[in-house]
């Protein structure tokens, strides 16, 4: 990050012009990332057919693939709009759910690796796992800590040239030089789910607002779901309500609360 | 609409005989739609495969159809179903959702225009754009105000002899002669996503109880929208809370407060 | 029931070792159901595609199938994840929603059944349509009484060997031979879409957190809705606001509470 008002610049900015981002995501998250998108600032727009998946990621501003709920007629559409991206130059997130569980998830993450995401986004098991190593993920939840995926982090993000966030209590961005840690959010998070799935469409909303600058879009999306999620957690009893109360904090929060509330360290 | 208390003598129908209507709608809207539809009084179905779309749509009081994340397998449904409300002689509710935005969408709306939808419920983007007029839509998102589109909606109304509903600050309803101007809702409303897919299911919901008068069902559902809208607006503190609120105010809606609050005008 | 600790201690056990469950799930409930699970204690995993369903059965604790938005390739996939369960002995739920509305989902229900269900859970409607006598259901709602559903019950869980769960106002459960009624829940409860499918996967964690004992796991499944559905009904103003206090009272239930507002009896 340039400094302490990046963050505040950059949702500031993307309100002001909201980017039209195509986010190829599971059925579970398919509400909730859209809420998420629309309380932030962002147009989100759900396009999966190999039909139009590659027409319309060039017309949009930045495009996310999570592959939660993968199955084969998605993935032809899903490779079809990284390659479409790439060709207009738009930046795209990659979302590597559970890649680890199946053959078929193993041969399909490898394929979307090959198109070269911008950002990849993913809990500590499964950037663990990404990077070759021993993780302990069970489904679609981590086993692992932040801490112990950084490593990982680092080299995948050196190896595929991009930027590559691992989220939990205490998130870790690096592009495989430089690194920050983001603190905040609320032990209520992971019990909603597909929270993770819908911060990576938001991370595409920043990098579509500042394409060439991902680590800094990264650091700003997931500094943005720290500071609502505090906000949320501190007023939440459970997860039910934690979740309604962070769409009314996404909506609500401010380029100035973002910054003062703000804890992104150097890594 | 015949009178003022036209809106809700067909609420007090709608829920003394609840409607079976097939609702074929979006992944991202498939879950709140349900809601809206109990919430309201009404019973939902989602059924789309091509396998039985047709045979569900023969036995349901009305059908929708809405391409928000359209697929060539469920356009085959989709089609199958509105061949066969159109020969059991039930009525079916068009949503073309961001149908200019790829070859394939205007493909598909084209065949599904051909089946004589009974109604179409668009924002302005999406109903200037089908009249063949120049939009600004952006993705899934209107940029146009909703009396630019009223042109286009009665030449598309007289053209496919159909209602044409469009939806935004202030709804316009008109079947190519008549016409009504609904006010009301929040501008909580666009910020929560599929309001406007659950929307055309209701509008499907009022049509299966007055199958006759395809005019008035769109400016009931239209209405009871506009005013549990408003009625959850006025007490919610963003998005978040607007959206349970907003069930809670659809579900507690009487007849009597309907016409009351009812802001509904000639055009 | 063992006896009055049984529910207890299984929700103890359940969240002690949070059990991998696989719902094979439809579009409408994905997103709460998966709510639902984590709240309870579960880790739920939407995987479904023919490519991997069977795959990630053998690895899950226990696999939930839902035919509620059924279509052809789903189908595949789900027939592939039971054969894979049975293969590894894993116990499998099943959901026939709205069986009885097509020829299409006759067909499909006749083969799920054929592969052994350890439990299946459904409304009266779909219970006694499944066991071959007249229902009333509509769409994917019951128009029958759970009483009325009792008989055909015990004859499907001693025809197919298998546990049988009809839910509703007061909810029965029988092996054939034993059988216990669960009251509770609230009048809200059918007006928020997919709470039955959502009750499915987690009947599908408590029987993965006992596999041989199918029955004590969905009457213990069944009683955490009905207490948790108590508690978020004497709050709630309406369906949305249900919705959410629901998921918090799951995920604040206690084990002892549990055992205390149970009201379980033999039937």
């Amino acid at each position: 990050m340039q400094d302490q008002t990046t963050a505040g610049n950059l949702l500031r900015s993307m309100r002001a012009n909201p980017p039209l981002v195509q986010c190829i995501t599971n059925f579970v998250a398919m509400n909730i990332a859209a809420n998420v998108m629309l309380a932030a600032g962002a147009s989100p727009a759900m396009v999966h057919a190999e039909e139009e998946a590659g027409e319309f990621a060039a017309i949009s501003g930045a495009l996310t693939i999570n592959i939660g709920t993968l199955s084969a007629g998605w993935l032809v559409g899903m490779l079809k709009a990284a390659q479409s991206a790439n060709d207009a130059g738009k930046p795209w997130v990659l979302d590597p759910v559970a890649h680890y569980a199946t053959a078929f998830r193993r041969k399909a993450i490898a394929q979307l690796l090959e198109l070269q995401p911008a950002i990849i986004r993913g809990n500590a098991s499964e950037i663990i796992a990404l990077a070759g190593r021993a993780s302990r993920g069970q489904g679609v939840d981590s086993r692992d800590a932040v801490e112990q995926a950084e490593e990982s982090a680092r080299q995948l993000a050196q190896k595929h040239q991009c930027v590559v966030a691992v989220t939990g209590v205490t998130d870790f961005v690096t592009d495989g030089q430089k690194a920050r840690r983001i603190a905040g959010g609320s032990p209520f998070m992971p019990q909603v789910t597909a929270l993770g799935c819908s911060l990576t469409c938001l991370v595409g909303a920043f990098a579509a607002t500042t394409p060439d600058d991902p680590f800094d879009a990264t650091v700003t999306a997931l500094t943005v779901f720290a500071v609502a999620g505090e906000q949320a957690g501190a007023v939440a009893d459970g997860p039910g309500s934690f979740s309604w109360r962070f769409l009314d904090a996404l909506a609500g929060l401010t380029p100035e609360t973002l910054d003062r509330a703000a804890r992104i360290s150097a890594a």
